[in-house]
């Protein structure tokens, strides 16, 4: 195992930068942190390219062996440099961004959930989780939705990730795909044109479309969907929060 | 209306107070921040006992008359001094705490949700967002949740707060008063006794338990209730986020 114990050392530069996506697109890495995470990143056999400590035993509980995988010691200044949260736990993973998953399946088929310009990374990260619950088979990240390996977007979906497949892409062409497989694409939208979501029955097959916090769908692809859909409201609420209406639909529809 | 241009003031050092559970309690106040929840409070007809802005046009546009309602113009500095928030708006109002809505009604019918423990405003916020989007009677904070009053809280809920009563109080006594005018009290859970909410059928009286992010409902409050329920998840996910699982449950009885 490697020791680094200064923020000049050219690695730390290299995690450092893998903050921000351009670094990521440099690298064709990540990083995750967390005990919780990087846990489930080696149990679901994710292709690791380094695990970073702040004490050496961390390895045997991580269950990591010095012999396979790339390891480093760092201190926790260091730690406190490369990390993305205040008060880092002192354990990080490095982690190939497999290109941002930018092709569509050949055979696309089961529940796909999509996501059109969500900002709120703790919105995105809890929309991965429950697409995870539902068992979904795959989340597409569209046009101004935070990016799949945004480290507040990475920490807030719990190991999700490692579950439920993730895309990144236009989701235009994603719904022609859709489309061409037979697979109906719902939208959300408050409009003459909405039917109440309880008026669809429970389907193994489906794309639902959810989309930014303030402005919903974006109006082009609303007029791509098979249907639009609302939930409807009996109080005085503007609106639900769109992780909870997110969660109302897909197991309405996972019933 | 009053010019207060230093954070020595005594007026700022109350309102300041405000922020903590102590300064409320002992002031019978709170106060609130940004346009869209001032907003709400004024068009709700809320007990109002300041405005206080940066900017003596806001006044015109939050539609307060000072000859009505006590205003106040501070400086910027002042208003950063008295905000929970880092980029204050300029905007505030000092509301009356109603001595956090301690007994219950004599009547108690409709819907209910009861928070045990909930730690994240956030959380929260959304959950009592949820409560009012689905025409819910009332919120009921119980031990361990955070404070009816804590201004994360009361910025999360959106204005929610003035559409759907919140009250304070031991669950355990709810529960009780529930039983006694009949209205069936569902906790959540994940164990043998606990049915699928899908079993349940959608009905206008119910009183919900949602519990602790990490631990759910405390097992003597399990006890207490007349039947728990589960959602079944397909997925690998943990758990869902609980304002997500309190979403899936009310506006499945609410159908």
């Amino acid at each position: 195992m490697q020791s680094i114990t200064s923020n000049q050392n050219n690695r730390v530069k290299e995690w450092r930068k893998m903050q921000s996506k351009k670094g990521r697109l440099s690298s064709g890495q990540y990083i995750i942190e967390g005990w919780h995470i990087v846990d489930e990143a080696i149990k679901h056999d994710q292709q690791i390219d380094a695990v970073i400590v702040t004490d050496a035993n961390f390895l045997d509980q991580l269950e990591v062996d010095p012999a396979v995988t790339d390891t480093y010691l760092i201190t926790p200044e260091v730690a406190k440099h490369i990390s993305a949260t205040e008060t880092p736990q002192g354990v990080f993973a490095v982690l190939t961004t497999e290109n941002y998953h930018e092709s569509i399946p050949e055979k696309l088929g089961g529940s796909w959930l999509m996501l059109d310009n969500i900002q709120d990374p703790g919105n995105i990260g809890t929309m991965v989780r429950t697409a995870d619950a539902a068992g979904m088979n795959g989340v597409i990240f569209g046009k101004g939705t935070a990016d799949i390996y945004n480290p507040k977007v990475v920490r807030s979906m719990q190991g999700s990730q490692f579950h439920v497949r993730l895309y990144s892409g236009d989701l235009a062409v994603w719904m022609a795909a859709f489309n061409k497989h037979n697979v109906p694409v719902y939208g959300t939208e408050l409009n003459d044109q909405a039917i109440s979501y309880d008026d669809v029955e429970p389907t193994k097959q489906f794309a639902l479309v959810m989309g930014n916090e303030g402005n919903g769908v974006s109006a082009d692809l609303l007029d791509k969907t098979d249907q639009n859909l609302y939930i409807p409201m009996n109080g005085e609420a503007e609106s639900l929060n769109v992780a909870v209406a997110t969660g109302i639909l897909i197991f309405h529809f996972v019933k």
